[in-house]
């Protein structure tokens, strides 16, 4: 398939849609963020690139991010971290409590709120100190990403701490039930400093290669996790992606994927190839309009879905 | 791959399994079915069938049926029927009212009770008649499991409708937000017939066959439905198959599948063979406990999944 | 004090608010109802009897019903009673679902719609027979409202039946479990026919006399219910007497009192008397909008209150 | 009547119930008290006190305090402070988090967890500064309890705080959602020492004086508050006194009362008298099991009931 001819045309075609959404604006830095934006790009088992538009304008990762602290804390604690976080579709907003004060304090998943605050609690546990936890975190998606200068928006994250409440919310009603082992301020910290990183769509899609190859990036040839792992972080992609639209993202799209609110959504084609894509104006669902549609027309016009 | 050998290994493993969970017991004609029974069918692309155990006796598909319900009203109505019936997880048991009643009267997606009985209703709707709806659906599955003599047991029907107060509420529930269509209890009936269809795994099997090549039964030479259409049945399978255990499922089996109470669960591996799993004993969510088990057994041995 | 004089003042000073508020519409015969009426009657010890407005005037007295069912089944029952039927407000809305669920089929109290179905369906049970049963409700209101012509309006309860879905799907998800006894849609239309009674402010004023003179009705001599369950039956109705809006009603009037969504509200002064006030338009919690004012004047003229 | 004979006779009575019940023992502090305990105290009008049981014997007054806080707030705040905090039942347990979180951060009364919160922290506000604040909340319980020397319990303080994550996680979500104005840790601080504060049966009773008597404590010939608020405070505690058995509080009791997990209640009878009871075992709901009864007792035989 010609990958770039294919990307041009999702360009071309996505244009009228980039000023439709809804820019994030729970803090302000994220809401300085301009519409009408727009990249994706595509990587392949050898590493080849092919982009189109600002693939090169890093934003903010945030709930993306989520991805990849969840895959240490798996590579860590195996199925022994399902005593404190679920793998199911949670049916509800992403930073309810409802569900959480049902359900004695255990979050449905790692990709809502209170369960990646529980995976950051359990990596800050790990590595015994919040600085550590966010160095290791830090330091390994430069790793895969390729880029060793990678960092996290200052101002980003402590915007989010100022307007943090909820999620100190979570983490506190979750310490209420016993689920929650270090400070919560910190914690909540730690987690809004990874959500903080940028990245662009070059880095971002590099550094999903290795779920796309049954957890061994084949560029650096480094097993990240087992193949066993790796298919788990994908299914629960696919189950728990995209908030209380994952069941029609696997619907129209048909890919593993994690959306975050600066935009950005990473995918994989299991066997194939990763697939970041970036558009700041989100649907209300809080997943990026024009990102949605630009995967749904390329699974349309590649035939590639994992179904 | 050798499936025949594969097939003997997870017999052998999955003997010590078969007393465990609790065959479903809501209806006396359920109750009945004795533990310790397994199946297991392959189907592959040119009808070729691998299967070991029980593979010829008939069991009470259940909720196996909502996936042909599913295919004949999306084919019939396309993206109209997202208007009465969603495709997200619910995060509830299968048969909650409640997100019923907080979101409308609108299901969450066709394989929970309440989503399956308003296609059923679409289906009555369309074919003006209980009686005629409920031919094409026998007529359907007949068809694409090669068995021209497919009934559903009328024990069974009559005695699901006896206990069918909650099935009764949830159509009651829906009509009085506007989204229901035909006779309460007549609809009900026509939906707890369907449910009680007696299919073996090979039958089962075989019937799945279209949705795992593309919505073309390739024994038949047929389309079934479009491609399209079968990768997003696919997805809904994913995604919403196992009621609140789906997460988990798709987490550690990574196929698309739809269970029922009888114990049985059909599963695709796109592209490659169809399966049908058997056995009673059902686990805390109400899916077979060995089958699952089966199932998982299978993708770790072969390493097929979607991801 | 003059009664007649404060009832004068209310009536003038409530002008401005009579075409505020919403009539019921969910069924056409309500709805037909106009705003602007108004009528309020005090009722004394000696059957003396204030009254202002359009007191003569009949109209649905829908919930209010169920202050005369829950009297007649708690003086059947007793405590038993509560194993059906529970004395805590709901804090829900009176139709829902949900709390029904959570709770097993056992509703809140007995002025939801729940848990005044689930009272008929008990007098249904004690009468062995629906009309015989209804018979017994409309003889005893009858007697204590001192109008033996009293009955229902058959539009009224057959429109409620036929826009009944609710109603239909609480019943059977009681019968689901366990907490139903006879035919639903028999029951639900022998409910709908209490709630179609007709009558004027003074008619309801004079039927709940005993309720003001600790279950003893001092016209009749007669002692309707004992003392003790006449108190309870005011407590309910304080605590739960104005749907959702219960605790404000208590607050800002200080008077068990129950409503109607035909616009009536019926209340006691312990001791001292028992009332009724008609205005069809209701505020957003279903309450008549000026009725509830009128009242919140009598209790502020009067300083009349239980606390 | 003759109190003393009746609290005499209360006192024998009870006495086969001391040992039920559970005592509070979320917090170590608390789970000390032995059960066994109990005293009764009637304050009349004049200030006369009839009293049984350990009623010199001082205990954690808890949620007690809440009619405390309110009464200060509603004095300041009038029908301001309805912006911040709902009079409604809530129907759910004291503190739950879930109705929070649907109704936009608006506890649904003074007297659940959240509610108190919302209200101490309105307390801070208008006094500026937490200490000042408790002071203030102090003077005010020594002098309607004509004790100078009331304070609360530091160790209870501290306990309950270094147990409070749902109480942080309350404050926190109601802060998400703007109704929150001071520091979190401080404010929730200032809530748990005000809820330590401990007094005997005698003083409370003294100090619920006012609310017996229209506002006005009839000792110190003091308005406390005006007549209205006095009668709504009464109201707020009918409808809401007793978590989520508040309606079968009114219903078996009668009165106006609000109670502590340290065991005690306080209620009123308007006009009349103010009572207090303490013994440590609690019922289900977290209401004194022998309080509960001997007030049940109380209106029995006296036939004291507000209905």
């Amino acid at each position: 398939m010609n990958y770039q001819h294919i990307l041009d045309e999702i360009y071309d075609e996505i244009q009228p849609e980039l000023m439709r959404g809804k820019v994030a604006d729970y803090i302000p830095a994220l809401a300085e963020v301009k519409k009408g934006q727009f990249a994706m790009t595509l990587t392949l088992e050898d590493g080849s690139v092919y982009s189109v538009g600002e693939s090169k304008k890093a934003f903010s990762i945030q709930s993306i991010s989520k991805v990849f602290t969840f895959t240490l804390a798996l590579d860590i604690y195996a199925s022994e971290l399902y005593k404190r976080v679920g793998v199911e579709p949670s049916g509800n907003p992403f930073n309810s409590l409802v569900q959480l004060e049902y359900e004695n304090g255990i979050p449905r998943n790692p990709f809502i709120n209170a369960g990646a605050i529980a995976i950051t609690d359990s990596l800050i546990s790990y590595y015994k100190d919040e600085d550590r936890a966010l160095d290791v975190i830090m330091n390994f998606i430069r790793e895969i990403s390729a880029n060793p200068q990678l960092s996290f928006n200052k101002t980003v994250a402590d915007s989010e701490m100022e307007y943090g409440d909820r999620n100190l919310a979570l983490a506190r009603l979750m310490k209420s039930f016993g689920n929650f082992e270090n400070d919560v301020p910190g914690s909540v910290m730690t987690y809004s400093r990874h959500c903080a990183i940028t990245m662009n769509t070059e880095e971002l899609s590099r550094a999903m290669l290795f779920l796309a190859f049954g957890g061994t990036d084949p560029v650096l040839g480094k097993e990240i996790v087992s193949a066993s792992k790796a298919k788990r972080i994908n299914a629960v992609m696919l189950t728990c992606g995209h908030y209380d639209a994952s069941g029609e993202f696997a619907f129209y799209v048909g890919l593993p994927a994690k959306s975050g609110v600066g935009g950005g959504i990473v995918a994989t084609v299991p066997g194939l190839m990763s697939i970041a894509v970036w558009s700041p104006g989100l649907n209300k669902y809080g997943n990026s309009h024009a990102g949605t549609l630009a995967l749904e027309k390329f699974t349309t016009k590649t035939g590639l879905s994992i179904f």
